[in-house]
């Protein structure tokens, strides 16, 4: 019996069924305990499998969506007019019980939009967020928002403060993760209102229901460490997170130029190859992908658009985390305990 | 007779004297066109210029100034109870024309406001705005504003646009540098209200004013290229930057640890010094160093606070081609082509 069922749009990202079925075959050889629903076109996903050499069974299962949710659709007409994509089927078998989470690399805009309109967010929660774990010096940051809301009130960053404080709980297991709010300077005075008053909001809970807020970080301490939660509105956190990967092109870029100068720097680079894939591995953005949707009733992971095999693997394995963890039951939770939120009955 | 007379404050950044005099002597030797007013305390500064082997002479001046602005000064402290900082002395230098320029490494909201209150904004510009240029693949971009405007409406941003292409045009020589507005997603629907409306005023300014807009680009094309100035707010520009600072550390960090893991990386790594050498060169922020104050009747050039001598020389640099284009007059002159806005009689 399988301990985890996972939907997977199959259909969705850059590369669609090339990327999705091989990283699905392999977590399902890899991990007995695992049920994948493969969800898309059900000819094309056979079609893929089989060339994976694998055949549908109990744990790999196909369900068909006659749809498809483009990178271009207006989140709208996803919504209105794509009531059979893959990407809506997969977040209905979350909804309806049948899969405890679902993964799709689609159009972000539209599986936010997707996931709240059947998931619906958790009580004391106005919008959900958009959270990934980012490599540091110290190990990794995770980051919300990173581009589910443009403006933000400082209430929603409050929000985004307690989830993501629950998420690094769960998942690294640290008792009482730092949570930073991002901000332009450290001292008091600088910053933003909405970035001032969330950080009233966030020291008044600090004192009354111990939440480790460690006051404004800047934009190097993501990189660096110092927190393990660090917040910010989706404006500026997808921002940060795009011209983190433009530096990290520039640097790689350059790198690379240097190498390949002379003779002799190419048997420089020679000697370091081993040295630098090591590195290459280490920072690698695929083994960091898969950003969770939190805030609704249920578990959604995007995968980067531009997932391979590989990173579309990551994914799979950050929705398999939040499953063991109950990710939205602990924030339900946590909630109940800052607010006494409950269900409107 | 020289060509350029620039005032520096001698007593700012985090090594104050002990940068910017060893900057300041290395140009005056360098540049014979070249006049320096050192300003700050007479009898230190004086000293300083012994130790690095030199003498005030009519290229190396010395103003003496009794108070020094510190990083930790409120903005309104600084304006009221400083009057006589070297960095306010300085900018007075520039305003009564005894200097053509002035390059301060202080506390950059008090350079702003003090700047702002001494010198005036140019006609038709509301704020001034922090630009400065970051290394790219194709070159390097000027961004802007990098922290100077937390909050901005779309009239700031089209402005910032303007002093940025103008900018770009004077140091850069190119005849229609390409102007793109920072969002979220290339597509026209998405980003913030000020973004989309700054971007309808400049799609109007490219029709009728021969102003080149690109439209949106996003955070990674500010290191990969595709645009010579990019806009933001002063928020998101500065978060960008300091998370790009954060990466780069970050990259440095693992590189190095990888490089020390054992005696045969080691090796690799003595192999690999020279191109590493020239690699980190060529990315050397401090080649970078010193960001201009936009939209002043005057020229104030910025040091990064954590400048050394290098570093505080690149900024001088700065002022030095600012005077040379007049940069504040073309500045003026394009806001007149564009809105026949002139000074009020």
């Amino acid at each position: 019996m399988p301990e985890h069922t996972i939907a997977l749009d199959a259909m969705s990202g850059d590369q669609g069924i090339a990327a999705v079925v091989p990283a699905a075959v392999r977590a399902w050889r890899e991990s007995p305990g695992l049920r994948l629903i493969l969800v898309g076109d059900e000819a094309r996903v056979l079609a893929a499998l089989q060339r994976a050499g694998a055949t549908p069974d109990d744990r790999l299962q196909i369900h068909h969506a006659s749809q498809v949710v483009e990178m271009s659709d207006p989140v709208a007409h996803a919504l209105r007019a794509k009531r059979d994509s893959s990407m809506r089927v997969a977040i209905n078998l979350v909804r309806e019980g049948t899969a405890q989470a679902c993964v799709s690399a689609g159009n972000t805009g539209a599986l936010m939009a997707t996931a709240r309109y059947v998931l619906k967010t958790l009580p004391g929660i106005d919008r959900p967020a958009i959270c990934t774990a980012l490599p540091s010096i110290e190990g990794h940051t995770h980051v919300l928002d990173l581009g589910a809301n443009v403006d933000c009130q400082a209430e929603h960053l409050f929000q985004f403060a307690v989830m993501g404080g629950v998420l690094a709980r769960a998942l690294d297991g640290k008792p009482a993760p730092r949570i930073g709010l991002l901000n332009i300077g450290e001292e008091d005075i600088k910053g933003n209102e909405q970035v001032k008053q969330a950080a009233a909001l966030l020291t008044e809970a600090a004192a009354r229901h111990g939440l480790n807020y460690i006051g404004f970080v800047e934009g190097d301490d993501v990189y660096v460490g110092g927190a393990d939660v660090v917040v910010c509105d989706g404006f500026v956190g997808n921002v940060a997170l795009k011209t983190s990967e433009g530096v990290a092109r520039m640097i790689s870029h350059y790198m690379k130029q240097e190498f390949r100068r002379n003779p002799l720097t190419r048997l420089a680079g020679l000697a370091a190859l081993p040295v630098l894939r090591s590195f290459r591995r280490r920072i690698d953005p695929r083994r960091y992908n898969g950003a969770s949707l939190l805030g609704l009733k249920g578990i959604v992971i995007k995968s980067h658009g531009g997932a391979d095999a590989l990173a579309f693997g990551s994914a799979i394995g950050i929705a398999r985390s939040a499953v063991d963890q109950d990710l939205p039951g602990l924030i339900r939770s946590r909630l109940e305990e800052l607010f006494g939120v409950e269900e409107p009955a």
